[in-house]
């Protein structure tokens, strides 16, 4: 081994990116990691943060803090959004730098896709990250205030609707939070908002929940979600949204002004110069079982932007926090290894599935297990418990799930904006 | 009494308007706050949300939340932003609606005030309202995230240039705040940058620090400051900032990415039609001894925006919590009174000043009582803490700020936006 580091980037703090920067040897290599945000997020809990249940301080940590943590110790982070990479210079591009590396992955992750509808992107609400939830939570607030300054009409009505594209776990986790708030907030914080008049609802495009489940717990997911008074189409696919009317394939419509979109992924834009080689259908980039980038020699991807086609997975794992952990601790073992060793190909170890619906309900996939209702549901927030990072963040967020389970509300209700320009009305 | 109520419409559900909800007889009076937060917040601790101590949410309380306690039980909150009163048809007029009246309360605060100096309001970064602490917070970070990607350069220099401009208890305690970050986060959280070339400078107009306390108070400030290595620089005047270049007065130059200005606050403005009277110097609506609006019947004004001249306070009460909430209460309290009975003028109670400096160092002005450091610290903690509304905030707070203590830093120095237009990059 040579006493020259070789210089490692990562694209991405998040499960991927940390998950090789927790393994990799820091004596081999340099690591760098780039991204956008100075903070790691936790996206499974950012529909929490867009129904108010959870601050965004609770789900995010800030990235140079996790750098001090033991086993992450002498990566270093510089903020920046790829654009590209230029495979031929090596060099990583931002809109501050260009960063040279030996070897670079990819672990960018997913953002929103919306299949070309028009307008749709400035329409819709969105959960692919925490600036997207803050957005949608202060969307949701701003309806019920407005609606309760209205007499009823078309406005008002349309206020008070709220509809859910897109039936995955997302879809179904927003669909429950806004089906309790419906439930058990608007009586007692609106007086001037009648619950009936409050519509939630879920479409959903295929014919089941949850369809990457259990039959068990699309079942179950079904009538947690009648319980709590949302009224799901199955079958329904969306054709367009004028920011008032969807229009539905099946030419029926609905009046709403917030459309909640989780409909869609696609991988993160990033262009690759210097080759012929782009990211492959969802925007993923095609790798090989050591998520070596197909076609290049020193360019990696793993998580939601990586696709692996196998006979388990013909399209690829599922775009989850598991196999993006999996894969980066799978890569940076191999790339601790001597020229000489063998690297060992990725196979995914499928620990389940889970989704919740609102309290004492959520659905759990292991295997040939399927179970759902309150120890579903405890087990749904035990595992994300101690999936955060950070204890000061797991306490937090414990503090307020306890508080809001015996209280069946929560303080965080608050239209919460950055004053981007705070003088622009006064002045 | 009549069985119809009379009509009370307060604008601002700070600790002025609160104040006045929670006194008010709610079967005499039909008791609406218009506010344009949905939100009562904290004013003290804003600078913490800018140092990255605390998150928003954590001094923020939903308004809705809060009319469901006991003692504001009743009232009503509706959102908008009053733009004017209509004094001849009596209604509150905001964006969305015209609120009618038999009696309005203005209670809606003080913003910052800019003396008309050129560019001000879009240069430099404020603290008056949790959005504008958000921003402050987000472009703290940020500089350390750019400087950290710059070789020495001018830009670097002025990237970690921080100048606060006014020496009250704001100033005081952000430039106190950006000290400690000096001393104890720069090394551990950003390797890339040498504390020695991160500059915390304040600038004070007059002659001492804090000059609404005592002489042996602004003495403390001046001596806890330099020991956190804040430049501390009297009798500067600023005259313009470009964005990059403060002028002062004596023709002293400093290059900074981040001017904070504290140097200046009037009142909210609230236009009245249908009369005569506006607001007075620093936008204050001159009232007499009851809070009643000079020259008007129903229009009463009550905390900041508000200014009764007498022999103690010619200038009008200071601009802090403490007057408000008694001109709220007092207020309150007279118009319960039958209409036989005589009305009690306001007189304030002045139980004391104090600001902090920074862990274990604070001062306290108690009437002739002078003390500062440690004890003056657990003090002000404690008298901050038990000022929180809700007990969720509480023990937030209260948890954060023992984990910084023991920690010398927190886990939130995340650059959280709200995505206004989370799609306008990648689309």
């Amino acid at each position: 081994m040579s006493d020259i580091k070789k210089r490692l980037v990562i694209i991405g703090g998040g499960f991927a990116g940390l998950s090789v920067a927790k393994k990799i040897d820091k004596s081999q290599w340099e690591v760098t990691i780039v991204d956008r945000h100075n903070y790691h997020s936790f996206p499974p809990l950012f529909y929490q943060v867009a129904s108010s249940e959870l601050e965004p301080s609770g789900i995010t940590f800030p990235l140079r803090r996790e750098m001090r943590a033991r086993k992450v110790k002498g990566c270093r982070y510089r903020m920046g959004t790829v654009a590209s990479i230029d495979t031929a210079s090596r060099r990583v591009i931002t809109e501050f730098e260009e960063i040279p590396y030996d070897k670079v992955i990819i672990a960018a992750g997913a953002t929103n896709n919306f299949f070309g509808i028009d307008g749709l992107p400035d329409r819709v609400y969105t959960l692919k990250s925490v600036p997207e939830a803050i957005r949608c939570r202060n969307a949701i607030l701003e309806r019920l205030e407005r609606a309760a300054l209205l007499p009823q009409c078309d406005e008002r009505r349309a206020l008070l609707t709220f509809v859910v594209v897109g039936g995955g776990p997302t879809g179904v986790e927003i669909a429950g939070a806004l089906g309790e708030m419906k439930r058990y907030i608007i009586r007692r914080d609106y007086p001037a908002i009648d619950r009936e008049e409050v519509k939630v609802v879920l479409c959903e495009g295929t014919d089941r929940l949850l369809r990457t489940m259990s039959e068990n717990s699309s079942k179950a997911a079904l009538k947690d979600l009648g319980q709590l008074m949302v009224d799901v189409n199955l079958g329904k696919t969306m054709k367009s949204y004028d920011g008032r009317l969807i229009t539905f394939a099946d030419g029926t419509t609905i009046n709403s002004a917030t459309l909640i979109w989780t409909a869609g992924i696609t991988g993160e834009p990033i262009a690759l110069t210097g080759t012929e080689v782009k990211a492959g259908p969802g925007g993923r980039f095609i790798v090989d079982e050591y998520n070596r980038v197909t076609g290049l020699d020193d360019v990696f991807a793993i998580g939601d932007i990586s696709c692996h086609a196998d006979e388990r997975f013909p399209r690829g794992c599922p775009q989850l926090a598991q196999p993006a952990i999996q894969q980066g601790r799978t890569l940076a073992e191999n790339l601790n290894r001597r020229a000489s060793e063998q690297w060992r190909p990725f196979s995914y170890k499928d620990k389940g599935s889970m989704a919740t619906i609102g309290r004492n309900r959520a659905v759990v996939d292991m295997g040939k297990l399927h179970f759902s209702g309150w120890a579903a549901w405890m087990m749904w927030m035990f595992i994300h418990l101690i999936s955060l990072l950070g204890m000061r963040n797991r306490a937090v967020v414990l503090l307020n799930w306890i508080w809001s389970y015996f209280s069946f509300s929560t303080s965080l209700r608050m239209i919460l904006k950055t004053a981007e320009q705070p003088h622009k009305k006064a002045y």
